[in-house]
């Protein structure tokens, strides 16, 4: 390995010019500096960058050097970014929100704010594939699906989906494959939220669903939709306030066949009788009022439960109770196989990247208040609803719910000016509510209310109804609570231990940071997932996202309001335009996979729109990863498979018969690039131009537009719509599994067709349904792309991309001395990742996962195992990995190498031997007996430097198939407890 | 011990209104629940808490009920008092500052100011006594030391003092103490900075030192002065902005047979000739400017370094290296056992908490800067110097200085209006520069300056002189740098590979949290260290400190820009006089110790008024903190000790006997109550009513407040004056050994003598001299105090102080059965902390530190050891644990116990048994050998809970005199590690 006395004290140049700032961002997200830099050129062969780059790219799709650069892009430093964050923030308005509609102003206990949300432990987190590295938000995650098991009175919940929106539409997606896909309509009450119907619409016609939103009760008489009927879907309580005793409908769906699908309030539930306790078959909704900021619409992390015999067919992630080698339990995320490669055409819901940091917020606000706590908000929320209401009422409303929990819609006909003189007083005390119509105003309340803000309230429906004001004294408070006796809860929840001793924030600050602990994160070591771009999450572009400015704001308020965060959001589309060498662009998918549904929908609008919306086949090559073909299912796609070439090239004569053959209903083909084996192909353009040719649009998976920007660009590659995961190229920390952001860029004859939204309409009548529940998806986040691409500058993110493919490269030449590298280019080049064959070892019985727990005994997260290829390991440094941490990397899988060889030389016993035994926690070190062929230091400390920085698997290697035989996924119960 | 099923569940009480907050406090703040605490209450055989305290607290001393109750301190919650910090913090107006006079805007690197100022493994820990567990932070502080003496060509530095003014006044009384206080006159020069000539004024006259205040060189040809002379003080550059070449200075010094003391600042050393280049033996500063915010004038950490000869006269903390059992390299605090117990009266420094946590910040910030990235820093701020200076000069204005680093001063006789025109210009500016008088004005710059700030200054003083305005095209760019050519720097610095590595946000991330990872802190467990007080540092009291309305305030900015902070000042002292009883209060006192110096310094002044300056004996018990003495002497008293009777009582008989033998010269008394030994004792009052009887007054030290609010008070008790440690009692994280806030309380007729500050004069004119650099010393952190009497109430803190003394009881309870409980009242109770003796295991070869090194291995902190008595142990609980956290500790210390008698009995060796060797780290377990007589297991996991929840200690034990005897005191150094 290279020399380490003179590291990085060149990257620290003197300033060009005294005005510059000193505190560029670039430098400091940039591991390797300029002499590092230069001793990998030279390792590599190569006296300059730009020679490295024109042998790893292929020249037919480079674009011009300056197109991305800090004229194109102009750059701003840490505290200029930081200025310019203050202004924008300004420009949104601190109104005080009542809109409701599935979202609220959440109260963030400051601990969960600060050690959760704030904490790089907890958002840097990649989603936990190493169970034995991840014990710790693995057991939040249980305690999330316990809470809301408990909560909703569902059999088996997972962690978590996208929003409420996508929630029900997986929900009615189970329904119809419960139905085997032979019942195909779906009974949607006209009381649900907007957004989640705008959501259906589009997935409904995605799988021929026919969706038919009515009342649903009297809906439910009508023979002939009973007689087609796969499930309903209702919201408890709905959008006006009202909670219905759905028991006979249920009833009455499951006599027709169907399910009863839920959409509920965690909260609510506290008060109200469960829908387990009703019959629903599948629950669902928003836990962000659970602690989790508004963010003008997200994250927030959506709950889906179901009854014990659907379990296996929910979608999203699970996270259950297995078993480690030792035998003694561990968590793990079950059934885990399914997200990147199998199922494929086969999967009804592409869900991957989640929302688990949020997930992890609210567990642990019901873990800090328990469920004493919880009713008491709850009782607080649904109190101050009740005090509204006769307050309204004596003032000469009229209250048009006659049940509630914290909603109230008014009648306000009975003052001159109706709803817009009420709209009128709100705004002049700088309050939003829900604008419903003329005559009708909506009131909703949360946890953030105060007695002030309720007496401002109220006094806004006096002043525009000329009543006198009232004072606080003049509020008489509630005695007992206002749900009807038959919907009141009377089941217990939350008994669980976990939800019984965090609260005091001296417990909780510990169990937070006890289980942050388990976890290995970017605040360890490199993270080098393949296809998963794990860089620098930097703190500059993380601390404006918990600005009040920017946390609080609903997703729905005006948009005269919102100023800051749209220009934000539009500088950010624009800019991903320069990058992408697209027209137009839309932040609104909240996941890479979401943009991958969202894109198909548009080519198959774009289609419908020149009258040919028979197109309906996509091409699909056999490297893509899991979502693409399970996101072309979802937009009502056939999937056709597409080979790959012993080099990693896609098959141009394949793709070429397959275009031909399926030239009339050609829709689309989907393809990633560089590909998911770490190549650029230099036929992309090729490929393009034959789809083109046959009627196609080109889908360009982005996930690896890291090794492209400035560089070269989807548009260029011959795309027509990409994807971009914000939360790889573009520096959104992971977050354990989530949150994520998928933009779609487009071509400009596709713009026309981005999503539209219920409350926020896109101009033109073209526009797809809504694919997210909220306007601009997960907003909030947003703002740290926007702040990390201002940051860098075009010339920054060109770097960015340089190193990527420079250290990938490096890595490359030093590990294919010892491991077989299985694709590289003509000039000997990989792209920003590189792809490790092991199958030779399969004879001595050493498999990918041995080598990769291997790997968790040397302090590292594996890299991406098994996947594209099953006997590989995909490896992706990033450009925010130093040459030295390269360094550690590389020398860990080297010495693995001389390990595995002692394996191979029978050394050490193929069953008894320090890969397979992988990785060796404390328990096995430190217990007495010890009966290996290597001693407990070989075992810890291979290297010299583990002594100093090692990084402790928690448990010993866990069961995979054990834990998916048996899903166990909630807490251990009291009574577990109890008998410990 | 107490079942656990029930636990906490009663604390979250239903609301008794619907308008009382949600987020309250106290619940969050206080451990146990009212199960909890009737658990408790029942073992002590208690049927109520009002019984219990009635036992525990003498009823002769007890206030009423009331006193302390929501009336008398309305309590607010957590995000009400968020919403009053946010209106308070908009009543100080975010001007630009260039006054200067060594403080500055710092600009905090977002990665350090969230991994370390906002990260509760950093701010909670204590100061590091124990170095097993605290190896992280003792490798930071080391770092600081080492960037300390590496820019100040020094041989040796400290970690840290508290302010540059205090600093000033150790480098004297070093001065004074190395001439044997043979020579008195110490001499200042007169550009010193105002405040610390104030400090050193009220310090020479408590050691009888002849300050005089003139141009020093021109002193020195004084032939008298030259006689007497022990030291001389000049500041480095001076507060004009001028850079002198002392060198000659230096050698007259030397040859008069004094010493050199120089106060400098750090940036400017990277361009600057450094003191230890040329003759300097004492150098000291203000560090801030490395990333620490100005914060209204605190907390900072001051610099203290000496040349190899002054080594160990040298005050303050100094982190060395040592060894540990093993023979392997380990920091620890050298001399450590200087603070709490020995030198006493033959101290001539009280410092004991220092500035930790501000030195780990400006030590990390040179860590990511570098050596290249600080020269360039400093040559940043130079050239905007620079660019200044020609601009105002081709203006029309004169510069005074000829010679200049950052800070210029600007003769404005040229314009009309003089100063004051320019000071009007610069307020309609938003700018604030240093007002000297009718003609000079002063500007410094920092780091936080940018080209808009520096045209806007520069059209400050084009306006005033009616030039026209300039841009920034106007100004032109230095070449090269100003600094005289013989004071440049041409030695190199920073060349250690700490400081070499790190540049990259991902690289630093990893070092904090690396160091981090090896230190125990509140995160973790309890920390029941006695006499420290370590509670919650709620993170709703932190946030507002790091809002730049707090943060980023010049503490002598003009008055009507600072009224947010004046108020909670204001608020803050009216609340601790409420608590304590008293008339009046100060925050002034940067430490505990501080404010003993201070307090005793207002007694002198009040018989100095009354014309008894003659009196200068000082009575102090026996049991006293180490600092009550070392105060005693630096105020100019001469130290009596007091017996302590076998039942840890005052010797009252010995009291009188004493007070009346030096009644003519009795000037004060010093007593801790509850006292040191965790006794309320019953005669305080007694006592108290002794000394005033004959002529004396009472100095209450105010460390054991946590066991008296709202139940008794240190007026009624009989005190004048008391100090408070605001990081004990007020949750002020302890940041890893500082910073504090030493604040103290006056009976009425001490009121007129609180101290005053150059740049803030008191009231009236009897007010002593500056204790502390800063008008309000370590200002921002007062906020932590202010909220967290605000966010508790008077019911709240009252309630505090109860569970307090129930959970030392309870302790005591439980350990008595196992361990000898050294002392409790007659009633059989505690205050709130107790004394385990341990002498009975020395014939077996067992020692407090076998004990509390054993500790570690259990994951707690071990408790204070040794103090006050040589034999024991103190604990202290706080109310912020649970009872859960009180028994787990408690079955650690009755564990040991068991394997204690396995030592007596012989079972284990006496040189070789678990208690001798512990604690165990890693290294230990994982090596092949194990010639012990228990088990690994053993060793580690003596509990099963530790299997679930453990820390590492990271070395073995450290070997105290080795690294007493051998002081190396930096870092590696490149040639060290190239030899690696
Ligand atoms: C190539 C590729 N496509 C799509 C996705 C899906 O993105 P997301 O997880 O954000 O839904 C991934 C995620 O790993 C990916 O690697
Ligand atoms: C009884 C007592 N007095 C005084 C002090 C000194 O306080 P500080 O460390 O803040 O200077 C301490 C600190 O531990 C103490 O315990
Ligand atoms: O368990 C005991 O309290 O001694």
């Amino acid at each position: 390995s290279i020399a380490r006395r003179s590291r990085r004290l060149a990257t620290i140049h003197p300033q060009t010019s005294l005005f510059k700032p000193l505190d560029a961002f670039p430098e400091r997200h940039i591991g390797p500096d300029d002499v590092e830099a230069s001793a990998m050129l030279s390792r590599l062969g190569y006296e300059s960058m730009d020679a490295f780059i024109a042998a790893t790219v292929p020249p037919k799709i480079r674009i011009a050097a300056n197109s991305i650069d800090n004229t194109s892009i102009p750059v701003l430093s840490e505290s200029e970014l930081h200025a310019r964050a203050k202004e924008l923030g300004g420009e949104n308005k601190p109104f005080k929100s009542y809109i409701g509609m599935g979202y609220h102003t959440a109260v963030v206990p400051p601990v969960i704010l600060r050690n959760v949300m704030e904490n790089p432990a907890w958002y840097t987190p990649y989603t936990p594939y190493q169970p034995e590295i991840a014990q710790g938000r693995l057991e939040s995650l249980v305690n999330y699906q316990t809470m809301v098991m408990s909560l909703t009175a569902m059999d088996i919940a997972n962690a978590s989906l996208l929003d409420e929106a996508t929630a029900a539409a997986e929900g009615m997606v189970m329904a119809f494959v419960n139905s085997a896909q032979k019942k195909r309509s779906f009974l949607v009450d006209s009381a649900v939220l907007p957004q989640t119907i705008a959501v259906l619409r589009l997935r409904a016609k995605g799988f021929g669903i026919n969706l038919v939103v009515r009342d649903a009760v009297t809906a439910l008489e009508d023979k002939e939709l009973r007689s087609d009927l796969c499930g309903v879907l209702v919201q408890y309580p709905d959008i006006n306030g009202s909670i219905q005793d759905y028991a006979s409908l249920a009833e009455s769906v499951h006599t027709a066949g169907g399910l009863v699908v839920c959409a509920t309030d965690l909260l609510a539930l506290a008060l109200v009788k469960p829908p387990g306790e009703w019959g629903a078959d599948i629950v669902l909704g928003n836990s962000a009022r659970f602690g989790v900021p508004a963010g003008f619409g997200g994250p927030h992390a959506a709950f889906f439960a179901v009854t014990d015999r659907l379990k296996r067919k929910m979608p999203g992630r699970l996270i259950g109770r297995s078993r480690d080698a030792t035998g003694e339990p561990a968590y793990r995320l079950s059934l885990q196989t399914r997200e990147q490669h199998i199922r494929r055409e086969k999967a009804t819901s592409n869900i991957c990247t989640s929302q688990a940091l949020l997930a992890n917020m609210a567990a642990m606000y019901a873990v800090y208040h328990g469920a004493a706590g919880i009713r008491r908000i709850a009782v607080k929320v649904h109190g101050y609803t009740q005090v509204f209401r006769s307050a309204v009422e004596s003032i000469g409303y009229q209250v048009v719910n006659a049940s509630y929990f914290d909603t109230i819609t008014v009648d306000t006909s009975s003052v001159a000016g109706g709803a817009s003189a009420v709209h009128a007083a709100a705004a002049a005390a700088n309050i939003n509510l829900r604008q419903i119509n003329d005559k009708l105003v909506g009131v909703t309340f949360d946890e953030s209310v105060g007695p002030s803000d309720l007496v401002t309230l109220v006094n806004v429906f006096a002043s525009a109804g000329s009543a006198s004001k009232v004072s606080l004294s003049d509020l008489q408070e509630p005695k007992g609570i206002a749900v009807p006796s038959i919907l009141q809860r009377t089941s217990e929840y939350l008994p669980h231990p976990v939800f019984n001793k965090h609260h005091s924030e001296t417990e909780m600050l510990r169990y937070i940071n006890h289980l942050a602990s388990k976890d290995i994160s970017l605040i360890h070591s490199m993270i080098p997932l393949g296809s998963c771009t794990m860089k620098l999450n930097s703190t500059s572009s993380m601390i404006p996202l918990t600005w009040p400015e920017f946390s609080a704001v609903h997703p729905f308020a005006p948009q005269d309001q919102v100023k800051g965060y749209e220009t934000v959001i539009r500088e950010l589309e624009q800019d991903l335009c320069k990058i992408t060498g697209f027209h137009s662009a839309t932040v609104q998918p909240n996941s890479g996979a979401a943009g991958e549904y969202a894109g198909l929908c548009v080519i198959r609008a774009y289609h419908e729109s020149r009258g040919e919306a028979h197109r309906d086949v996509c091409l699909i090559p056999l490297s893509a990863h899991g979502t693409n073909p399970a996101s072309a299912v979802m937009a009502g796609l056939k999937v056709v498979s597409v080979k790959v070439l012993s080099d990693g090239n896609l098959d141009l004569v394949d793709l070429k018969t397959k275009a031909e053959l399926h030239k009339d209903k050609l829709a689309a083909f989907m393809i990633t690039y560089p590909s998911t084996f770490g190549v650029f192909e230099a036929g992309v353009q090729d490929a393009c131009k034959i789809i083109h040719d046959n009627g196609g649009q080109v889908y360009l998976d982005g996930a690896n537009l890291n090794a492209q920007i400035g560089l070269t660009n989807p548009a260029i590659c011959g795309g027509d719509v990409c994807h971009l995961n914000l939360h790889k190229t573009f520096a959104i920390p992971h977050g354990g599994g989530g949150p994520g952001v998928g933009p779609i860029c487009v071509a400009e004859h596709l713009a026309p067709f981005l999503p539209s939204h219920p409350v926020r309409p896109a101009k033109g009548d073209q526009a797809i349904d809504a694919v997210a529940a909220a306007p601009f998806g997960s907003a909030s986040i947003a703002l740290i792309s926007w702040a990390y691409v201002k940051m860098l500058g075009g010339k920054g993110l060109n770097d960015s991309s340089k190193i990527a493919l420079l250290n990938a490269n490096y890595m490359a030449s030093r590990l294919s001395d010892h491991y077989s590298l299985r694709y590289k280019n003509e000039n000997g080049r990989v792209a920003h990742e590189l792809l490790i064959d092991l199958a030779e070892f399969s004879k001595f019985g050493l498999k990918v996962n041995d080598f990769a727990k291997r790997l968790q005994d040397y302090g590292f997260h594996p890299p991406t195992c098994s996947w594209p290829i099953s006997t590989c390991m995909l490896i992706e440094p990033t450009e925010s990995e130093t040459l030295e941490e390269l360094d550690r990397f590389c020398d860990a899988m080297i010495e693995i190498r001389k390990e595995a060889e002692d394996v191979i030389t029978g050394k050490q016993p193929k069953d008894n031997n320090v890969l397979t035994n992988a990785p060796h926690p404390l328990s096995v070190i430190v217990s007495a007996e010890w009966d290996r062929p290597y001693s407990r230091e070989t075992a810890v400390y291979p290297l010299p430097w583990l002594k100093e920085k090692k990084f402790w698997p928690t448990v010993s290697r866990v069961d995979d198939a054990y834990g998916d035989l048996n899903l166990i996924c909630d807490c251990p119960s009291v009574e577990d407890f109890a008998s410990e």
